[in-house]
């Protein structure tokens, strides 16, 4: 059989800078070639970086990347790389066709091109657009037709995108038919949890709905609130997996394949090199291992930061923090993203604040090694309390709020990216102050609920003793109960009933949208039910108080719910 | 000819309260009824209130939604309303659908159902599904496949539903060869400037292609962002206007037609009266005058505010009055949506804050009759200036916090909905401060730029004075040059293009999604579209100081553009 020497660029792209985002395939193309590889794949969308949104709809930017592919194509030759076949992804557009209403203007395409000896030779364009989720594809995209297959030195190599991989009868089906040695997928995959299991399974299934081998690449990296996990994947026909890449870190995977020579009488859209190569000596198949659950959320995290922080030109991050349990795991993530002398960390202590806020903060500003200062809030506080008179609810919430505004003005003064550090349990039921503790540019635990929290807390320390380290979080901070410290002696159980419970009813209602009759029957008291949804649907009062348009989306990792603001529904469990 | 009394509600439903909106239905049902109606329509997806976003891929508000409507008609019949035809739009699903990767679960569709006599006789699904602009029907809804013909009094009545209109070869194609008498459609169609003759066109065209009369049935109200506008519209198949509504108010427009009698062997879909009625004297047609564009564009900001307040459950606002153009406009929009008494306006000078800025505000406040207070600011933001030893622009932006965090204050204190008063020029470059004059849970100038609020404020002024009224708003706040009064002798224009040139610029940039070449070829010094476009791209800081999925969308009734936050695209004008 043939031989093939596949290079799997996981790598990390910047949406818009295409001129970025080319002289990394530059730089992939030049070390697949040095590692002797044949054809060489890049992500989906990966010359434009991946979702574009609302970019995709700008003729210019349509143009742009259209001319960029034709000139990368000149790139690599001109580096003298233009024997490595090259897939990367792009936004192309069907050209010739007519404006209608309802479809995107110019037609953009999600396509891949294949660049060879300073042409691009063939483009294939998405048949199945995703429209769920996180996902908007019909917004954008025109969707493709064909399906294209490229013969590379006597293999025949389909090309598929995606959501074409997931939908039964797409072009899976059609290229069996055709008999290709390889199916190759680039994807933009955001990260779930869980979801690697699924995708293993479905590349089994397709690898044997094709006939052949499927190699699976993925993106890496964050994108605003989605991060990218990479794990790639090489499967054979038979289900045996060949390959597989690391999790959320990039890596050009390098392997040599077995493949079915093709027949030469069967047509193709290009030949780059009609026959096999000589016999040569093949490479170890690289394969990494699993991470753990706790291990994999909290590599997304990290990654999802950097990348913000990073793609977005802040060099340092500012945080609250409290002494509690939310801002220390913030903390100790900002940490690992960034490094500790890129994170500066204010202690904001009001008149209510317990003395254990104050040690624990330093105490774990000591372990991590981050920049530590302390503010007092009274003066501040007392300027509106005396000015406008305020107590009870006003008066807890400019405490926050004046936390929100010292963290603000330090941004100011120093250009440090502001970190909300609020979890999805306190977010989903409104347990926050709008412009007090909810401010800031980036909210790592956005997604993460509480429960999770203290599991991603305990693994980072235990991760930390079992090499020998410091475990950056201080134990009381996550032996103490919970507290906004809003109030003398205020507990968060006081308004919440008891995290475990609070996530579990969540889980159901958020993840799952259960009807409230379905969470009942599943054991959980009517009463309990009937207050999470309460609190849930009408997080409302906080909702109301945000600019239309400043939705507050509750997403775990790829379930993200689009509610309107003004919606008088509420299903009853009692 | 068969004589028709045709009933069309524009009304203003509420998104989930399914069983308010079926009220409203009784509500509109016994109106008709009483002026001797024959068929009352309603608008779409009136049940649930439109659009209600992911609520569509809940299973039990779909259930909910569909057994209303079968609630809905036994409770007309009980109401002795039985024999008025209704046809009302809900949220009904494709039974006995598969689940499939990609599909929503459930299989939803944005139907109409026709009752009479106690019963669903009769439900339409939405053929074309919109997906662009500020829709996302893909995500929500399976698409319907089939026409639907109800005899009414002798009358083949044919449905059709809001985007099945403007898609050409859609069902109005499929129903000219059903030969109806009159094709009913109802709408949920959000307002867009000059929006009107571009609907009057299309149902002229669509009635000559059905070869009947057209009722184009549009919604009325506000719904977080969108504005519904009324406006409906009865077309002959020649093109002649047989009845037009109001615009943004509810109506029961109620308009004898005479239309063909129907082919009895004709097969439709339901029929709940085969043959003709006695001839009755017609009543004479409704119509409305247009309103002028400045008069459309207020009408439709204080019908959004309107709503918001009042669907959210707020009875009163609260502002920052500093005496200048845009919080005056925003004033005198809450005083006539909400009435004078409802309306709270602070003045929050600070020790740049220019004179006039108390007594512009005080002259407003005199004008309008709203509740009118003065909170100096300077206690406050010596706290933070002291504490922090803030200078430049940390001070400058720590007086727009000082004054968001007191808005707030009044707000928890006093129970008001907080209204921010920044403009869409200002937001679309990042002219406003974040956490400060950003704050408020409704921003009624969000989609308007500068030079409109100009053009507003004057119209209001000359519109009242055309009534014998006092203008609301002062000569001077209209008169004097915009400032953000945060240092001394401040000007926008120290900052920004003069406003009439960046409006033009905005507009096709934003608006137009138009090339830096096409502005540039347009007229514009390419310096000033490199200033304005690098502005826009870059209101980056501040989007990248926003939580990721609270974005600032920048519309113009109906322009939506979605962009990702991390976004390294720039065009180059120079």
């Amino acid at each position: 059989m043939p031989q093939l020497r596949l290079a799997l660029a996981q790598a990390d792209p910047t949406v818009g800078d295409i001129a970025g985002n080319a002289a990394l395939v530059l730089d992939r193309a030049a070390a697949a070639h040095a590692a002797g590889a044949h054809l060489l794949v890049l992500p989906e969308m990966f010359l434009t970086g991946y979702p574009v949104e609302d970019l995709a709809l700008r003729p210019s930017f349509i143009e742009a990347s259209r001319n960029a592919v034709v000139a990368l194509a000149a790139d690599l030759t001109d580096a003298r790389l233009g024997e490595v076949v090259v897939m990367v992804g792009f936004l192309d557009r069907l050209e010739d066709a007519p404006d209608v209403v309802g479809r995107p203007r110019r037609s953009p395409q999600n396509a891949v091109a294949v660049l060879h000896r300073g042409s691009v030779v063939a483009r294939y364009a998405k048949h199945h657009l995703p429209n769920y989720g996180v996902f908007d594809e019909y917004r954008y995209f025109v969707p493709g037709t064909e399906t294209v297959v490229v013969r590379v030195h006597g293999v025949d190599v389909a090309i598929a995108i995606c959501e074409d991989l997931w939908q039964d009868g797409g072009p899976v089906a059609e290229y069996a038919a055709r008999a290709p040695g390889l199916l190759v997928v680039p994807n933009g995959s955001p990260y779930e949890r869980n979801k690697d299991d699924v995708r293993l399974a479905l590349c089994r299934r397709r690898a044997a709905e094709a006939g052949c081998t499927l190699a699976y690449l993925n993106t890496v990296g964050g994108q605003d609130e989605l991060v990218f996990d990479g794990d790639s994947l090489v499967v054979a026909a038979d289900g045996g997996v060949l390959a597989r890449g690391p999790q959320f870190a990039e890596e050009l995977l390098v392997l040599d394949l077995d493949l079915p020579l093709a027949d030469q009488e069967r047509l193709v859209e290009a030949v780059t090199s009609a026959g096999p190569l000589p016999a040569y000596p093949p490479l170890p198949a690289p394969t990494y291992e699993r991470l753990s659950d706790p291990a994999e959320v909290y590599a997304a995290l990290v990654l999802g930061l950097r990348d913000y922080a990073g793609k977005n030109g802040f060099r340092s991050v500012v945080l609250g923090l409290s002494g509690g349990i939310d801002s220390a795991l913030v903390a100790t993530i900002a940490c690992d993203a960034l490094g500790p002398d890129a994170v500066h960390a204010v202690s904001l202590p009001s008149v209510y604040s317990s003395s254990h806020s104050l040690s624990d903060a330093a105490d774990l500003a000591g372990r991590t090694g981050l920049h530590y200062r302390v503010v007092e809030i009274a003066p501040m506080v007392a300027a509106f309390v005396d000015s406008l008179g305020l107590t009870g609810l006003a008066e807890e919430n400019v405490q926050a709020r004046v936390r929100g505004t010292t963290l603000m003005a330090l941004s100011n003064s120093e250009g440090h990216l502001v970190l909300a550090t609020g979890n999805k349990s306190e977010l989903s039921v409104g347990y926050s102050t709008i412009y007090g503790d909810a401010v800031g540019g980036f909210a790592p635990l956005k997604d993460v609920p509480k429960t999770l929290v203290f599991a991603l807390a305990r693994w980072r320390n235990d991760d930390a003793a079992a090499r020998g380290e410091v475990p950056p979080i201080p134990e009381h901070t996550i032996t103490k109960p919970p507290s906004a410290e809003l109030r003398p002696g205020q507990l968060d159980t006081d308004s919440l009933p008891d995290y475990a419970l609070l996530d579990d009813v969540l889980d159901d209602y958020v993840e799952g949208d259960r009807s409230a009759a379905d969470v009942v029957a599943d054991g959980f008291e009517p009463a309990l039910v009937e207050r999470v949804m309460r609190m849930t649907d009408g997080a409302e009062w906080k909702r109301r108080q945000y600019p239309p348009g400043t939705k507050i989306t509750v997403r775990a990792f790829g379930r993200d719910r689009r509610l309107p603001i003004t919606n008088a529904w509420h299903e009853s469990a009692t």
